[in-house]
């Protein structure tokens, strides 16, 4: 399967048609940004090792009975997946109070909640991707109350597997990000990746920060931090 | 039943002790906030009319089998109400869009949407009030899944009954604020107010704005707006 025109083009990624309807090739670029583009740079080689990571994770979540776009790995750039529609929505799910909800209630980083949380935000640049609830998500129009139950469902799965997965690996899923998208056929399936640019992970010893925060906060040792996670999950 | 200690003064009540240790006075003021504190005046008679306003509104929401703290009104500026332990959260029933939700979402104000809204408020000033979900609000600790149900539950027919009464008074109620509490015997009751402070008022007919926006706004005869919503829910 080979790259025809480019459909989209993401921060991290290029999306590519096929000639396939159906499916699309993802290309992982080294590019990073933070804080709705305020902050920009170059990560060498991030585009392979997410790529590497992320496919890890999709495949054990399909192998699990988690419905998702990804088809197989193609080269250390460039994934082969379904090509779907997605909702502009943001799903983050937190295990442990970190970053922007940290802030937002002034809530110490790193505490435990009683409950596990799950936040929509509205994938709109210009607003700054507004955190939402379910009834404001189906006032705009992009989902209904049915699909959100069938999206959160998968969600909480998809916590429950990955916990699981980083825990053997001394990796604690402090919060992930996920998109999901509708294919041609009507099907939900998780989209987009999962990597150290859309979880947070720390070494479940030091709690030492191993994503892209190291890049958002400034702490240094990017690159190495994801090679860290894709090393863990391969040996 | 008279006033004892100042119990807590808000921007708009102060809350008298009683010797009943289950009873409290509310005393209405004409101070007027918005913005978080940052915009204030005195309007003059504000108090006195929304204590009418919000007598006759929680009477009849009292005989339409809502659970309320309200037991009379004790004369121009005074209510008798049950004492509860208000839950920190501030609850928006929106049949409109208007406000901060336009503004957040950045959809003209005025449309009407497919779904009723409810957003939850964090009512922490320092924070600015911010929006939370379900999720959060358990997070916090404040409430609960089976309490927030609860709530839930009697906001969609507090909102159906002011609908309906307001409709016959020639008024679209377009989006008002609750807040609820807990009694001492454990009972879960609409408390605070219901006024033109809390809750936007259109005239039906020709969409005029009879509510805190015409203070919020610079939009002039306040007063007299709020005079017009107790003229015609009396008249």
């Amino acid at each position: 399967m080979e790259k025809r025109e480019l459909l989209y083009e993401g921060k991290a990624k290029q999306i590519f048609l096929t000639d396939d309807p159906d499916c699309i090739i993802i290309h992982y670029k080294d590019d990073a940004t933070a804080y709705n583009n305020v902050k920009k740079a170059i990560i060498e080689a991030k585009g392979l090792i997410n790529n590497q990571i992320s496919a890890i994770v999709f495949e054990y979540l399909g192998k699990n009975g988690i419905p998702t776009h990804f088809i197989k790995q193609l080269n250390e750039r460039d994934q082969l997946c379904r090509r779907v529609k997605i909702f502009p929505l943001e799903f983050v799910v937190r295990n442990i109070i970190a970053g922007s909800m940290a802030k937002r209630l002034n809530i110490p980083e790193g505490t435990k909640p009683s409950n596990t949380i799950i936040d929509i935000c509205y994938k709109n640049e210009e607003l700054g991707d507004p955190l939402i609830n379910n009834d404001h998500a189906v006032a705009l129009g992009v989902v209904t109350y049915g699909e959100l139950d069938e999206i959160f469902a998968i969600a909480r799965k998809v916590n429950e597997l990955l916990t699981d997965l980083f825990k053997k690996h001394g990796i604690t899923l402090v919060d992930f990000k996920m998109e999901f998208g509708r294919t041609s056929d009507g099907q939900i399936v998780l989209a987009d990746e999962i990597s150290p640019d859309t979880c947070r992970f720390w070494d479940s010893e030091t709690n030492e920060k191993l994503d892209k925060d190291r890049f958002r906060r400034d702490l240094g040792k990017v690159r190495e931090a994801y090679e860290e996670i894709l090393h863990r999950l391969t040996k």
